[in-house]
This record gives C-alpha cells, structure tokens and sequence, in this order.
C-alpha cells in the first residue's frame, strides 16, 4: 500500500497536506489530527497516523469514507 | 480560564485523558486529535489543542458540543 500523500515536515507557517489518501484505510487508521482552517492554511486539514508504520497520511475532509472512519472512531463504545 | 483537564504525558501504554473539559471551548479550539480505542486504552480519547496558549486539553467524545465543534471544523470550506 504506497502512501503517496506524505507530510510535509516544515514549520507550521503552512498547509501540511500535499495530497489526500484516496484509498479507504479506516481499518489502518490509530489516530487522527483535525487541524481548523487558519492565517496559515485556509483549509481544514486531516493527518492519519496509521497502526504499525506510524506513518502520517493526509485524508480529505470531505471525503465520505474519512467522515465515516471520524464518526466510526468517536462513537466506539469502551 | 483554568483548564484542569490536564493530558498525562506519560509514554503511550495507557489513556491520556484524566479530565474532560466540560465547559464548551469550540472558539479557542486550534485542532483537535482522535485516538482510537486499543489494547492500551479502551476509549477513544480527544485532545484538542488551543490556539495561542497551545495547550492540550481533554475533551469528552460522548458530548454534543464537541460532536459540534469536529462537525463545525471538518466543515469549513476555504
């Protein structure tokens, strides 16, 4: 599975997101950063840090499936 | 305003979250992070930073206004 929507690492004075993950990977998925749209990128961004690799991939807010794998996540019961 | 809902920085073998934040604080929300139940925790666990203070502070998934504000933020077109 190449994620090819890296991160960019650089200070936090712009948009992370270069790319969005186009594949559904709910499953994958251990967390994830919804960051507000601001001065510094005026759009809504989301970083999934995947299960295993720990690896970063942006998703796209408005995506059905990433507003799924979101609703999924919060309304998981203990 | 004080913020008792502090994040444990422990390393990531258990909840961080001690507290939950009660009263709304949805404006000075800078970003918001989702954590997925695991074997370490099992609850899903939200830990919004705040804008200019940067602080991490806990909020609870199961209450509608936090529901509102990840609503609010994913929703925002630039």
């Amino acid at each position: 599975m190449s994620l090819r929507s890296r991160r960019s690492l650089g200070p936090e004075k712009h948009c992370k997101c270069i790319k969005t993950e186009s594949k559904p990977i709910g499953r994958f998925i251990e967390k994830v950063e919804i960051i507000a749209s601001d001065s510094h990128c005026a759009e809504t961004e989301i970083i999934a840090t995947l299960k295993n690799t720990r690896e970063e991939v942006c998703l796209n807010p408005e995506a059905p499936w990433v507003k799924r794998v979101i609703k999924n996540i919060m309304s998981k019961k203990p």
